[in-house]
């Protein structure tokens, strides 16, 4: 588990690198297509990110609310997922 | 079921209306920027429909795999839904 | 222009099948997942379709506006691919 | 311009602090779902600085490019944003 604690924080490290070398570009007046790449390198990079947080998310937390007997759980799970699903595709 | 059934059907007729709205628009020489906003209100009524979708499947097919005690039935289910999550947003 | 015309509408023709095909998915109960990877196809042909709306758009439209001498059409243009692009996005 | 500038290293620096932000998250166990909804509001932070910049990319480059009488500089404009629309919605 800490293995991929440190694996998310590097993500995070890198991806916090990256948004600082976009704040050079735009500082040294870089082409603006040039910088759209950039922040779109970075949004696969969070997308990344959030796949393996959802990975772990399903694992443990969903599986554990669906396996509960409490209904209220399960509900709360499923429809948290269906939050995330929505959000994502806004 | 049936009325959730129905109520999905009735969401793909729909759509397919709207497509075919489209194909009138485009052969009428309409305005670019009026096609691609017709195009815009099908990915959202897609997505209604996909939210939908997944909320079923969540309820019944995910559900009773997690619970189920064969362990690659619970992993199916959570990798299938890591596959519809990064699917979506790309 | 006419051939670009019946390319557009080709397409629609052709997603529009493919939301019929959806429907008697869901009729027939197919696998919600599969129903899923369907509707996925659809939103990818409908962003081929709306590049290819778009490029004509740049091409005639925006080109024409953009080499006007009234400020007032360059800046509907302009903010008419903006509207697009945050459209997109969301 | 310069004001311009300014106003997007400073949306940078905001989605810096976001991004360090959620480092702490995941160091100190934060619910998976809390940690997505931060990185769906970085997502966001991006999408509007991504605007601004295009906005700028298009009174700018573009409309000198299409204003000018190389054919090519106007196809590379016009290439270049079809490339940043087509990525975006990937």
């Amino acid at each position: 588990m800490s293995d991929e604690k440190n694996g998310l924080v590097n993500r995070l490290k890198s991806i916090e690198g990256h948004v600082r070398g976009i704040q050079r570009m735009v500082d040294e007046d870089a082409y603006c297509v040039d910088i759209l790449r950039q922040t779109l390198a970075i949004r696969r990079a969070l997308e990344k990110f959030d796949s393996l947080v959802l990975e772990r998310h399903l694992h443990h937390c969903v599986t554990t609310a669906i396996r509960s007997d409490a209904e209220e759980e399960r509900s709360r799970a499923i429809n948290e997922i269906l939050e995330i699903f929505a959000a994502s595709r806004d």
